[in-house]
Formats: C-alpha cells, sequence, structure tokens
C-alpha cells in the first residue's frame, strides 16, 4: 500500500469508529481515559525504551540539547500524561448540552445541541507527551483523531497511540477511535489534508511557515495556531510597579511559548520613571533589549532596534522595547505588527481601557493583566489543544467545548412551510 | 493592471474600511441599511436600464426561461430588495453582546464578546436581488463584503453595488465597505480565495462541483452552501395525515431549493396504507415517483429507482421512494446517502424520536416537521446568506450572528501566571 493509502485507511477508519464514539455516554468516554491513564502507567517501562530508541536517533543526527529535552520521558513526565488524562476525565462532557432552546409562534421548538465535530487530525511537533494530552481532549469531545507527531518521536508516539488505543478499547469504545499515522514520509501529512471524505478539522501546530503550508494544501478546515507576537502596553495611567511585574511575567515566565510578550510599548508621558526601573528588572531575568532612539535614551544598555525587530517572534529572552506618544499609536502599532493573539494594556484610566479593548482585534485583550494567562487552564476551561489565532469556529484557547459542533434539534406536531 | 490585482486591491480597500465599520454604531449601521433602501428605491429606473442589458445578452446567449426569469428585475422586485435592507436595519445587532462572563479565583473577569469577522467574500448565483441582501447581512454584522455574483447579471450587480455603497457612505461609513469585482473572469475568482491576508471568509454559493472548486483552491476558510439532499422519514407510529402533509410540503413547495426532500422514506409496516394516499396527493402536486420494488408493488405508477437515485438532488418534481424494515434501516440509508443539511421523521414514538434526532448527523433534524422550515427566518433568526453544510463555525442557516467571531475581554488587576 502506498503511503497516502495508508493513511486514507486509518483515516476511514476513525470516521467509521468516531460514529460509535459520538453516542457514547459520558460515564463510557470518561472509563477509557481512566483506562488509558492506567495502561500508560502499567506500560510506562516499554514507553520509555521505546522513547530511547527515539532519543539515540536524534542524537545521533546532532539536534540541539534543547531539542532532545523535550523529545525525553520519564517516569515522572509519564505520571503527569497520565495525570493529565484523569484531569480530562474529570472535565465536563459538552456533547449534548442544550446551547439555547426557542418556541416559534408555530409552536415549533428549536433548540441547538452540542454534537461532536467528527474526526480530528493533530499535526503536532517532537513532543510525545502531547500525544496523550490530545487524545484525550479529543476522545472526551466525543471525536475520533489521527494523530501525526513530529518524525524525531515516531517510536514514542507509535507505541502511545497504541497503548492509549488498546486501553479505550477495554472500556468498550472501537480501538479505531485512536489512530497514529506512523510513515515518517511528510507525504503522510499532505495525504491527510487531503482527506476532506473522512477528516473534519485539521490542527497543525509548529512554526509560521509549516502552518502556512498546511493551511495552502488542506482541503479540510484548519484551525490556525501560529505565530504569537503579544504586546503589552504602559498607559500614561499605569500603576508603574503593576507594569514592571506584568511585563516581567509576560516576557520571563517562559519565553518559548506564543503567549509570552514580544514588544512592549511604552507612553512617552511614564517612559522615564517606568523604563529604567523595568529594564533593571528585565535585565536581572535574563533579558536582553532591542529599543527604538527614544528607549535607548532612557536605558543605554539597550541594542538599538531594527524595523525588523517589531514583527520578530522572539521566542528567547530577547524584547523590543518602543516608546509611544499615546494610546492611538499604541494601538496602531499593534494592529501593523500583532498577530492577534494576545494584547494587553496597563492602565488606571477607564477610557483607556474601553478603547483599548475594543480597538485592538486579537483573540485576548488583557487590562492589568499578564498575557501569559491566555491559557484554558489559566481562563478555567480546562486543557487545550493549543490557542486559535483563527478567527472562525474557535479562537483562543481550544478545549474540549471548542472540538464540538453543534445541530438544530426540532420538535413540532405537524408544521408546514406556508 | 491584471485581474488579481485589481481584485487585491478591491479586498485591501475592504479590509481598510472593516475597521471603521467593525467599531460603528448600532445606529450608524442601521441608518446606513435606510439609505441603502432608498437608494434603490430613488434609482429603480437605473437599475431596470442596467438589468434589461443583462437581460438582452442572456436571451442573446439563449439561456432558458427559468434562468432569464432569476435574472430579471421589476419595480416589484427592487421595492422588496429595499423592504429587505430595512427588515435587517430592525434586527437586533450581535455586534459587543457579551456571550458569557465568569471570574477566575485569582480575580480575574473573563468575557467573550461578539465581534464582525472582517471582510466577508461572497460568491453567488446570478440572482442581482442578493446582492443587496448579502450587502445588508454583512453590514449590519459590522463587515465589509466582496461581492462575486454570477457573471450574467453582471451590469445589474455592478450598478446595485456602487448604488449601495454611495448610500452607506451617506450615514458615515466608509464607501469601501461593500465591494463588487466586476470582471466576468473566473481568474477573479480564483484570485478572491488566495487573499487570506485580507478576506476572512468565502461563502460560496452554487453548484455541488462549484462549491468543491473553490474549497480546493481557497486559502481562505469556506463556509460551504452545497448540496441538500434531505430525507423524510414516516415511522411504523406516525399519524399519517400529518406525514402525507410533511410530505407533499417538503417536496413540493418549492422543489429547486436545497431544503426540499429528495427522498422519502417510508416504514414497513405503514407503507401499505400511507403509500397510495401519499403518491395520489404528491401526484396531484406533479411530482413523480422512483421506488424501490416494495413502494412498486405499492404504488404501480412508479418508476423504477436506479442506485444513483438515492444519491440524485433533483431539484424537481422527481422523488426517490424506499420502503425499510425500521428506523435502523432508516438511518443507515441517510448516514450512507445524505448531505447532512436537514433530515425529518414523522412520528408518534417518544423513543423513535429521541433515536432518531440523536443518530442522525445534519444541521437540523426535525421532528414531525416539513424539511422546508430549515431556514434563517422560519427558524426566527432573521434573513440568511445560505445554509451551512459545514461542521465549524456555523451550521444551518447563516444570519448576522453567524457572521460574528468572539474576542476574550480579561479584566484584572495586576494579575500575572505564578
Amino acid at each position: 500500500m502506498d503511503i497516502a493509502a495508508q493513511v486514507e485507511a486509518k483515516a476511514r477508519a476513525a470516521k467509521e469508529a468516531s460514529r460509535a464514539l459520538a453516542l457514547a455516554p459520558t460515564r463510557t468516554k470518561n472509563e477509557a481515559l481512566s483506562q488509558m491513564a492506567r495502561g500508560l502507567e502499567e506500560k510506562a517501562a516499554t514507553i520509555l525504551e521505546a522513547n530511547r530508541g527515539d532519543l539515540d536517533r536524534a542524537r545521533a543526527k546532532g539536534f540541539t540539547r534543547a531539542f532532545v529535552d523535550r523529545l525525553t520521558l520519564t517516569d515522572d513526565r509519564i505520571e503527569e500524561m497520565a495525570a493529565g488524562l484523569r484531569q480530562v476525565a474529570a472535565l465536563a462532557d459538552p456533547v449534548g448540552d442544550v446551547v439555547e432552546t426557542w418556541r416559534r409562534p408555530s409552536g415549533l421548538e428549536i433548540s441547538r445541541v452540542r454534537v461532536p465535530l467528527g474526526v480530528i487530525g493533530f499535526i503536532y511537533e517532537s513532543r510525545p507527551n502531547v500525544t496523550a494530552d490530545a487524545a484525550g481532549l479529543c476522545l472526551k469531545s466525543g471525536n475520533a483523531v489521527v494523530l501525526r507527531g513530529g518524525s524525531e518521536a515516531l517510536e514514542s508516539n507509535s507505541l502511545i497511540a497504541q497503548l492509549l488505543a488498546k486501553s479505550a478499547e477495554k472500556a468498550g469504545l472501537p480501538a479505531d477511535v485512536i489512530q497514529h499515522v506512523d510513515t515518517p514520509d511528510r507525504a503522510a501529512v499532505l495525504a491527510l489534508l487531503t482527506l476532506d471524505r473522512y477528516v473534519d478539522l485539521i490542527i497543525p501546530r509548529g512554526g509560521e511557515e509549516f502552518v502556512r503550508l498546511v493551511n495552502e494544501r488542506s482541503t479540510v478546515p484548519v484551525l490556525k495556531h501560529d505565530k504569537g507576537l503579544c504586546h503589552v502596553f504602559v498607559d500614561e495611567s499605569a500603576d508603574l510597579e503593576m507594569a514592571v511585574a506584568i511585563a516581567v511575567n509576560a516576557k520571563a515566565h517562559r519565553v518559548s511559548v506564543c503567549n509570552a510578550m514580544e514588544t512592549l510599548l511604552v507612553h512617552a508621558a511614564v517612559a522615564p520613571r517606568f523604563l529604567p526601573v523595568a529594564a533593571a528588572r528585565l535585565a536581572e531575568a535574563g533579558v536582553e533589549l532591542r529599543g527604538d532612539e527614544r528607549t535607548r535614551a532612557l536605558v543605554p544598555g539597550a541594542r538599538a532596534a531594527q524595523e525588523a525587530d517589531w514583527d520578530t517572534e522572539y521566542l528567547d529572552y530577547i524584547l523590543a522595547v518602543k516608546v509611544v506618544d499615546d494610546l492611538d499609536e499604541a494601538v496602531t502599532h499593534i494592529r501593523r505588527h500583532g498577530s492577534g493573539l494576545a494584547e494587553a494594556i496597563v492602565t488606571a484610566d477607564l477610557r483607556s481601557a474601553r478603547r483599548f479593548t475594543r480597538e485592538v482585534d486579537a483573540a485576548a485583550v488583557l487590562v492589568n493583566a499578564s498575557t501569559r494567562l491566555v491559557d484554558g487552564a489559566q481562563f478555567g476551561m480546562g486543557a487545550e489543544m493549543g490557542i486559535s489565532t483563527s478567527r472562525l469556529h474557535a479562537r483562543g484557547p481550544v478545549g474540549v467545548r471548542e472540538l464540538t459542533t453543534t445541530k438544530f434539534v426540532v420538535l413540532g406536531d405537524g408544521q408546514i412551510r406556508e
């Protein structure tokens, strides 16, 4: 069988199996999630052995230490995967929720009811723990999943997916609801993108270029999780102590994630008081600054920002800093350079807060809070598949509810169209 | 300028203008809709003249009478277009609606607020009245629109769009929020599909092949309005008089629309009592039957259905009829042949109703009501851009609310991520 045919067979099997899963009661899905957690724990030694194979190959290929670290599983990480599945079991089941109900003058009763999307194709980077997280969220929301992790984690992912599928079967669900594409070839990904007969949604995680390729090639709808170029704007009226704490947290809490701040915008009126303090605190956290001229006049140690810096997602201990004349300039800068993920203002002024939240267009706009809080768990939505910067369907954290669609259920007693 | 560059210029102008429209107050948008209605009325004579140009060319090219009829504008039809715009003005404005709000233990207050999608690319068939309907719905929901109607209506559409844009300007909105692609070349459509920098959603209306082409070529998300292959299942326990009325309405009320019934499924236990009566009533309404063997044993006049009939969207006075053994066979048939738009059961049995609404996967499932009721206006959602058979974002009638997305607005007092 060629690669495309292999992937098609998996997607078709997932579609077939998704029907039983869509109708499965919550308790069956939760039992499957428990079995999946137990399955990982019981086979931890085998998983670590498979992972060692992936690690040996990655080291032989000369991957960076950071990359190898992300690829590495340990007993603790396996325990975290199991705990994650149990947390997903504890989430409310969105399937069957009645979103709204109304009655027409004719007596017709119309409801919108949540149902699973069907089959989700999930393409992700080389962290084997993501395999369990994604399989759990898809199963809880009643969706079959076709997983395709980074090829460097192939042996680990393939084994984990197999174990999860077998465990789900113990709870009475078809094993085919969890599929893994274990062909390292990129052709397998491209094949998956055209299987709109069987796959209802593609979620790609990875670099900007990769997500663009997926979007261009896919005939299946795509929920994008791409670039995160987030700003914090320190307004004239900001509580400057709060602004420093938010800036340091937004930049340095974890630099490699999409909701980290990449550019700090500072109102000219407070820049002289704010920037020297903020720069010192950021330096303590290991952050290097790239500033415009006005910033450098206040923070002599900052390197000169180039035009390209305003468009760079560093994902590193680097921060671009710009002094702006007012809220308008901040909003215009964000409009031009932001990626529409998370944008924050620090302000004590109600009018500024209202203008910023209205005029800035992003999945999340925050007032007096760190961009790092834009996250499913932090928002109280449970675990997430990622943060969507798409405008359609789901914008922001994608949790179990965002993996559902709705159908209209219409109850009548003989109504016809006049 | 080549065609692609022309289309790009329009899309870019629409995006630019969409920002002001997104923030426009409801009263400004409603005033624009009134002006648009008045603009059409005042220029009715000029519109009819442009339309005569289109009609002359269509007749010269030998288009069918039905086609020319759909293309024809009259004073009455222009009045209907104006009335439609005034109805859209009367609809509630979805923009700014707070969908939900909750508070986190940290004190963070999180809301989801409706905002416009941005720019909508609408590609539609040759009915000039659709130009006004679509422009009105997009404007009310705060979206700019790039219109591309059937090339046979080019002169009419181009003038109508111009008039609408000028009228919107009178209310203080940028005229660029309503764009019309007036290049008859198909290349213009293909160019529009790749402008994901400026266009946020493509809604194609047209035949199955056309919608498939759009879906394959588009890098912009697509909301599909394709095939409608709807079934009515008459269950064992059905009130047969009700079942006849629903069947006749679902088939013959209007045959050329996507929510018309194409296949009637009848439980074997009631077929002998139901089918002869239904067939007679359908024959009175001008409907020709294509039945399976069991149907033909009861309705000798019916032609023999071929396998292809179960997959044919006739859009005509033709109905496929099949006798099934039970609900399971009906559900299986619908799963195999339905297009996921509207599916109905006629039954007096609660268990059958619950099973049918759970197990049949469609944008709308109906109990004891005609499939023809699946429609924005009938559902009380106001006018619609069409009925979506996509699973993502909007499933079923697409009204003003479905033309919006949401953003998270997060209010804090210094919260950071621990």
